[in-house]
């Protein structure tokens, strides 16, 4: 999928009018930015970087592309496809954060140098990659927020495979919620590609597989310590299920246990909510879970999919604690309870909030289709051609993007970040900010918002990381994972805060405030109204 | 993508378990449904038919996925990944309707038969895919009628790459948003790969590249039956509008005009609101446009990409008519008008409410990731197994699915399509629906919702589609594309409207309803409350 026909077709017009006005070398420089954090948040995770890298690396057009491009634009001259057919990103620089980097509104995540028709052709692929990387980072370190809410400490899985937007939304939103946060996947592919823990168990097709008079073909299992003593499991969990005086759970569904227990006794780990979850599923996991127990081996837990989940949860653990007691058997209450149906970050908190004995929230649909915001609205705009500033004004003010090839950096007090700055390089008055250094920092687009600020330490947030090739090793993605919730905790905890956060402060310099304000006054004509 | 590693890892830990207890060869039958159809719609278009069949027909595990799985299941038996890896789909047989056929809850979009385990393993890909395409599908086409209402005949393009949930969400929506009805797509991709008309013009960075005092490399056009004859084409366009005494339009923007216009004579169409829409782009395109006309070509028209649409569009269109009249020349009045800016049904719809001059809209955000509902909730259930019934009980009635082998059929009168019809073909007391004879359908849940029909026409909604291999020739995008237009003339348009639709009947068969209420109450235990 990833080639420079993943592509919106005005790049291609646009790049053939750039070539025949000769323009196609000049030296452009763009900026990759959003104009809001995504959810109704206040930051953003930077991901997508290293796709976008790869992508940027193996630019080029195939004789097949250049075959189809040929078809759209029937009029063009030859030479241009001659040159086009040799064009790669071999004079392109990329400077950004670190991936894993969180970032906010204005503050360029990739500012892109180099010729004006490769630099534009890039648009829409970068596009791609980074909006839909970085929306997802973000809503897998939301669910984070939520699931690590009043007091608690849940395991977080990933389980949106079937409905994701396409087989690659469901490799990427794996691939990204890990980043952001989460712990493991159902997804195989993702395991196999990224190396992220895969979990799984059993859907209800496996327990309605089974019927109530269901021959099994072995109920035998041997002893973990002893592989000469061997058990009858499906006997020894009736048993203990009469004995419990668990009198209205299926038969059918004990069987499944019992099948896959015998496959997966040191892993044995259940859904429970077919029939009934109290009086059905939990009862026969106990009953399966007391016979392994006599075989030498632990139980895992269960698996919630339907119904009150704090609840189910709590009466759950109740019973493994009562039971757990009455046979002395310790780790009888520290099963594991997986929670899933259709959660979210604002059914997590509120979860957390009420109280309940979940270990591990499965989330899938909202996680991976972002589904209270699917699109994250980062743009692409030229800010300079030739060293000169380029503007593109509108109704909106807030739209206008910043001119200007501009350097940001991070100001912060003691560990903690005190706002973002975007400075002018190119101007003598405008020299990078430093620590115990007063300055003076415009809100973009108000004149009366600006504060002094006196930082402790001052990071640049750009490196560069491509010229002409990928500059550093792409880092791993146990890496990346670990940076992002290194990063949230340099920001105070009401910028991060799920509901009505205080917003992060982006400021320009002085110096790029006043030209910003001079250009802008340039271009826009004073209408007319009569 | 497209692997059976595509895949929740809970479809291997149950194979294992199918395979361990010699399940794996039993008969099962699957069905793929929905549960409610998307958007707050009361249709659905199927889709994504001919992706899941190719992914059917080549279903094996590589060496490398093989040992992956090995990984994850460490404990199981040597023979159990000798059977795997020859494990194919060619025991399995599909029964779906045609892909593009307007289809409703509960009725099964496809039924899988065939082994357990190869069935069970085609669960999470086949949602993956059938979710999506469906989604998107239903979306376009509830777009297609909000832009052919009041009177209106609007064009659509889909322009949604760059914010696509990746790569292949953006390539799957320009697919099947051109399967649910739209006309083209910016994608070239999509056009490369599938034949779709590709559109584009340029971005505002084209705009803003060129400056006032911008020195353009050439300005002379050939004429277009003349090629002896040129005329100098920024002169020329300098000299109309100061004629038309267009006093505060940008330099900068007449100059990109006039280059573009130089590459694409006869296909001019440029982006008119990078600096103000009627004070500068709508001026600078007419001086253009004159420009061309002397030199024998036809102008297309211009893009809106911000403000007020409807007011823009009309003033547009106002000057063009104008212009056009003064000047005898007659297309000037019928130039297209592209519109764009986060445009979705609910605007499509209020736009041609309030009338407007556009004749094409570009739809983005809204309908690459169906913002207003970005996933579709199909499920894929268990519901006979070895010939007997299979039954999953919920909480909420409307989760349980249908249990046993059914076949659906569409009832209808004067061309008109009354309902939809399960029966139970296992059943002598069930006979296929005839016309012309009185039939009685059972809501499905509801004891008293009932009613007789005498359908017209009966026509079956599945055939036989996959049996081991593929059965008939995948149609054309274009014959799918047709099929849904079709579909939709057939449905009474209140159950179409965007807007509190009347919902469509599905029903089951007098047999079948006997059958599913036995049944469930065979399995719900009586609770006691005390």
């Amino acid at each position: 999928m990833l080639c420079p026909l993943l592509n919106d077709m005005y790049q291609i017009t646009m790049t053939y009018g750039y070539w025949k006005t000769k323009k196609h070398e000049q030296h452009a420089v763009f900026d990759l930015f959003i104009r809001k954090n995504p959810f109704g948040g206040e930051f953003t995770v930077f991901a997508g970087l290293s796709e976008a890298l790869c992508f940027i690396s193996d630019f080029h057009f195939s004789t097949s592309d250049l075959e189809f491009v040929r078809t759209k634009l029937p009029n063009a001259e030859e030479e241009f496809f001659e040159w086009l057919s040799k064009l790669s990103c071999e004079k392109i620089k990329v400077y950004a954060p670190k991936e894993g980097t969180i970032m906010f509104p204005l503050v360029p995540f990739l500012r892109i140098e180099g010729p004006l028709a490769a630099a534009q052709l890039l648009e829409t692929p970068l596009l791609c990659l980074i909006n839909f990387a970085s929306l997802i980072a973000t809503n897998a370190a939301r669910h984070r927020i939520a699931a690590s809410s009043a007091g608690h400490k849940v395991t977080l899985i990933e389980f949106g495979t079937r409905r994701a937007q396409g087989p690659d939304g469901a490799i990427s939103a794996s691939r990204y919620s890990y980043i952001g946060g989460f712990d493991g996947t159902s997804n195989l592919l993702a395991g196999k590609l990224f190396g992220i823990k895969t979990v799984g168990t059993m859907a209800h097709s496996f327990v309605t597989a089974f019927q109530p008079e269901e021959q099994l073909l072995t109920t035998t299992l041997a002893f973990k310590d002893q592989s000469d003593q061997t058990l009858d499991l499906l006997a020894e969990s009736m048993k203990n299920r009469k004995e419990l005086g668990f009198s209205s759970a299926s038969d059918g569904e004990l069987k499944a246990f019992v099948a896959y227990a015998i496959c997966y006794p040191a892993t044995f780990l259940v859904l429970v909510d077919t029939y009934n979850t109290l009086g059905s599923g939990v009862p026969n996991f106990i009953s399966v879970a007391l016979g392994l127990h006599k075989a030498g081996y632990k139980a895992l837990g269960i698996r919630l999919d339907s119904g009150d989940l704090a609840y189910l949860s709590n009466q759950s653990r109740k019973l493994f604690r009562e039971i757990g007691n009455s046979k002395g058997i310790e780790y009888f209450k520290d099963f594991e309870i997986i929670a899933s149906n259709d959660l979210n970050e604002s059914t997590i908190s509120s979860l957390n909030q009420q109280g309940h004995s979940i270990t591990s929230f499965g989330v899938g649909t909202h996680l991976v289709t972002c589904q209270s915001q699917p699109a994250l609205g980062g743009v692409y705009k030229l800010v300079e051609l030739e060293g000169l500033p380029r503007i593109k004004l509108s109704e909106e003010m807030s739209k206008v993007p910043i001119p200007g090839l501009k350097h940001p950096y991070r100001l912060l007090g003691d560990q903690t970040s005190l706002l973002d700055l975007l400075i002018l390089p190119s101007q003598p008055s405008d020299p990078p900010p430093q620590p115990g250094q007063k300055i003076l920092c415009h809100h973009p687009f108000y004149r009366q918002k600006r504060c002094h600020v006196i930082p402790k330490e001052v990071q640049p947030l750009h490196e560069l990381v491509f010229d002409g090739k990928i500059v550093n090793p792409i880092p791993s993605i146990e890496e990346t994972r670990a940076l992002v919730q290194e990063q949230l905790k340099v920001f105070r905890p009401d910028h991060l805060r799920l509901l009505n956060p205080t917003p992060y402060k982006v400021s320009i310099s002085h110096t790029l405030f006043t030209y910003f304000d001079e250009l802008w006054s340039q271009n826009a004509p004073i209408p007319e109204i009569s």
